[in-house]
């Protein structure tokens, strides 16, 4: 299992489309093989700050995801919408 | 239901000292009430990244927990062998 923190950072004035491009992007991608789990969540002090946190069965499901026609589509879009770069880290469980 | 991420940045020459003072406060953490998931990750590219995600009940579990003997015993050691502060965000779940 492969975890991902994808933390974005997002103009506050732009948050309702964004919540609506990530809608259809949560959406798509829960349907995908592979796929454990893709939640969106807000900082519950900065609400610029949204963070995709999610969980994938192996390298190749998470690989598959980003090469997939939602993500090529979408993720632009909601990029246009932040105010700098994702901090995205990939994670092994410990314990 | 708030999601914790804190991603902590280790000595990579301590990281065995440090495993082993994440296992206890791990075993003694899932014991508590409200505690719904402690996990530790490591970053895939990084091995001096260790990244604790949390799930807890409520915020009044969360601080319980920050307040618990082995919280207050055993993360201070653990910060001795930190190489800069931790990032700590508290999410609520979106989507």
């Amino acid at each position: 299992m492969l975890k991902v923190v994808a933390k974005n950072f997002a103009d506050k004035s732009k948050i309702e489309e964004i919540l609506k491009l990530y809608k259809e992007l949560v959406e798509l991608t829960r349907k995908e093989e592979g796929c454990i789990k893709y939640e969106l969540f807000q900082d519950e002090k900065d609400s610029s700050i949204l963070c995709m946190i999610e969980e994938w069965e192996s390298r190749d499901a998470l690989d598959k995801h980003l090469k997939s026609e939602h993500f090529s589509r979408i993720v632009p879009k909601i990029k246009k919408f932040m105010i700098k770069e994702t901090e995205l880290n990939v994670y092994n469980k410990l314990m």
